[in-house]
């Protein structure tokens, strides 16, 4: 569907804003409580927060994150989707969002209507609140932007710092190929997966795949290492080669790091045990570097044999 | 200064995604924490919170909200300023906030710096830290929206339910011409004021005026009745029609709703030993509507004896 109407009917201006927020509230049902937990007041009242808390924002935009090809619900569903999966690359629980809109006046009201649903059946399936939002015209965008608070799980929050050299890497699921095989649209965030590793001790940083792991390992390297990665290891959606692996990006996998002296078997039965349908994959370590360049680099032999532990 | 670079000089283009968000970084200074409690993460880690939270979002647009004819630091203190008055409104503490925005490849660098230094002025003057936010393209758009997260600064927060048929309506400073005077960018969010009507039992409920005191008022009204207003009790902007006050809005002023038992005098002594250079004017009163309208009507002359209470 177009999200713009070609004719005068189904246009949101008809609706006004005071007619579309209630309209918002309608079409997220229970998955927008009422104000002032909910939409309706200044700000939204949320519970207070024992740990510590999460904040991600992230938009999707007519012509750059989506198409008219694009059912509405599962943009809006993706928009909630790229949030929680900043909150598991932390290891933590989503809770409440507010959703940010600019629209054109000649967008249409069903649109819209498919959109609001997508993010609810979202925001239930995950326990998240969509506690509030704004509206505002501008012409010729279609814009929703975000934002996501969550809390960690307990005392623990995994954040990108925190690899030294010797460090395993490891991967959840397989990449490459997100646009073509609509990946980018039904992944599931690795939120489970996520509060799961951060328990962990062994685990000492972790982050999503969105730009694609070649690019987005630069961000857990440690100074004066780079990343030596098995590419004959790295998990591939079917089809895809291993340049399409690292660089496609939007994976929505979770990339982590595990201590030098880490029982790699013990974790991966563990594992095995906890997420039995979805690959935990070691694919290379962090070694010190003696040249300048960080970029990720083929592993030397030495260091295959603790990648695969056997089952 | 007009946001659009004519020319191939000063475009946000040239520095690229990443330069971009490490000059925002640098704009930003000490109002942004570094990762994860600021920019660079998945997400902001930000402390627990032990009282109730607050969440809202507010948008500054190109051609909406402001012109080329306003001062790029005025626009980004004004985008925090919005959302301030939100957390005022609750009797809240403002914490932290995320910065969505989407923006046309010719955007100056110049504007975005200025920007991001009046809001980051704005930040610190309040207590913000500005923890993340996220950059896209959007042609022919400047949008930035922000989202803002408080804490209720005890057990109590003010929402805009509450109010009861013979309850008292107060508003703080001057209505009226905000757009003409400047107010509109040069405004102090009433949050130090919002945090002490909260402690005070007598108050009811609470909002911000910014659509205009005659629309905002129906948010308060409780169902069966309608605010009675003494209209020569409106305190006026200097110059201001008293059409003007009632109904041009963006006066981020706070109004408010006092028990009808409430000794008005001791209110307004407090108020002018904590307050002395903001007056908190008492407007009228909620009484029972026979009719089905709400909207304000003038008090009756009975009503007026109790509304200025005397110094």
């Amino acid at each position: 569907m177009h999200p713009f109407a070609p004719g005068p009917r189904d246009r949101v201006d008809a609706l006004g804003e005071r007619g579309l927020i209630a309209s918002i509230g309608r079409w997220l049902g229970t998955a927008c409580p009422a104000a002032p937990a909910g939409i309706g007041d200044d700000c939204a009242v949320l519970p207070p927060a024992r740990h510590r808390q999460l904040l991600t924002v992230d938009p999707v935009i007519f012509g750059r994150h989506f198409d008219a090809a694009v059912q509405p619900a599962a943009v809006g569903a993706k928009l909630l989707k790229r949030n929680l999966s900043d909150i598991a690359a932390m290891g933590g629980r989503p809770r409440a969002a507010v959703v940010s809109l600019c629209l054109d006046r000649a967008t249409r009201v069903s649109w819209l209507r498919e959109f609001h649903r997508g993010l609810a059946t979202a925001a239930r399936r995950h326990g998240v609140a969509i506690v509030g939002g704004d509206v505002a015209e501008v012409p010729g965008a279609l814009i929703a932007s975000l934002t996501l608070l969550g809390e960690a799980d307990g005392e623990r929050v995994l954040i990108r710092q925190g690899a030294r050299s010797g460090d395993w890497i490891a991967v959840t699921g397989r990449l490459g190929g997100s646009l073509a095989s609509g990946h980018h649209l039904r992944f599931t965030p690795r939120l489970a997966e996520g509060r799961w590793l951060a328990r962990r001790g062994e685990i000492r940083a972790m982050m999503d795949v969105s730009d694609g792991l070649a690019k987005d390992l630069s961000a857990l390297t440690p100074r004066g290492t780079r990343a030596a990665l098995d590419l004959t290891a790295i998990p591939r959606r079917r089809g895809c080669t291993l340049a399409a692996a690292l660089g496609d990006g939007e994976d929505y996998e979770l990339l982590c790091v595990i201590d030098a002296r880490a029982n790699l078997r013990a974790l991966q039965n563990a594992w095995r045990r906890r997420f039995s349908n979805l690959p935990l994959t070691f694919i290379g370590r962090f070694l010190r570097n003696r040249g300048g360049q960080n970029a990720p680099v083929a592993l030397p032999a030495s260091g295959y044999e603790h990648l695969r532990p056997a089952p």
